[in-house]
């Protein structure tokens, strides 16, 4: 869509004055402030964008049923995927084993729905897509602390993040995976140090 | 909106064969059935009802940023009010008391955006409505199971809970106050035997 915007970071330790002013339900991040005014929650941003910005490359489909079928995966990455991922994350002994459970289990869905399609809505990379892509950045750290090669396992999840990854707005967002690994595993040795 | 349908209620100690086929990912209710397919999660069917036959009176506004706003509400009923209401329900003692807080915390929020306003979107009866609503019901549980008066403490949600009750669409769609305060009390003491 091409829509410019500053990016500022957050300190999550030590939040802004701006991020508790204009996020003060959930003091949150991501906030979307345009003319003044915060978006909050990561699903409902995406769906401001779309609705303000996407009329000539929507994110969503116009048919309800396919609207409320993309919308159903997103909600599947926040429902499931995230605290599914989190778990793996920071979890430890017999718990772990249930998350990692958990986790493979989710992949196996979205292998499942994903199927011989291009991406999560049919031709065109879309709404379900954005909402789960992130995890890709998880995907090192994932892979290590879940014991399993989800590249390998998940073949055609596989090919759909290359896909995506191919799109210089995808790869300029996501994080860099090594990065992250790096920054979970530290995390979990602070928790095992408590 | 006049929308006819058929209700089909389940046990759900014994999930019929239709809830597994229609909603094979999360294997819950409610399940909208429409033309044989299946539109899941309470929001998604909202939103879907309000594309497909809300064209002459639609609940949620064409603003994109009102759009934005009464989601984060939906949401808010989603994420944060339903588990508060469930934990009060279900948690026992100390877990109980701090339960017996984040509820009231999430009532204060509730209180203080609806301010001087009809509904939750302004003038008009709409999502974010649709979505709160339903926690009207489990209110006589609630104040006698987090020992405050909720109607004398919130005026302001105990009056748009009034308003909301005088469509017929509302008061014909939500459970009895006291059938659903006898289940849960009868539910805890099943609990408190375990």
């Amino acid at each position: 869509m091409g829509v410019e915007f500053d990016l500022r970071e957050e300190v999550l330790s030590n939040k802004s004055p701006m991020l508790l002013k204009m996020n003060p339900v959930h003091k949150k991040i991501p906030v979307l402030i345009h003319n003044g005014k915060p978006v909050c929650e990561s699903l409902l941003i995406v769906q401001y964008i779309d609705e303000t910005w996407g009329h000539e490359s929507p994110l969503l489909p116009s048919n309800p049923y396919e609207r409320a079928r993309v919308r159903f995966w997103a909600d599947y990455a926040d429902k499931k995927i995230y605290p599914a991922v989190r778990a793996v994350f920071l979890s430890m002994g017999e718990d772990r084993e249930a998350a990692k459970k958990e986790n493979i289990e989710c992949w196996k869905v979205l292998e499942g729905e994903l199927g011989d399609k291009a991406y999560f809505g049919g031709e065109r990379f879309g709404y379900a897509d954005v909402s789960l892509i992130p995890f890709y950045s998880w995907l090192y750290a994932l892979e290590t602390l879940a014991d399993s090669n989800i590249v390998e396992e998940f073949p055609k999840m596989a090919s759909w993040a290359k896909r995506c990854m191919q799109r210089e707005s995808v790869a300029k967002s996501l994080p860099d995976q090594h990065k992250l690994r790096d920054y979970i595993m530290e995390h979990r040795k602070k928790l095992q140090a408590q």
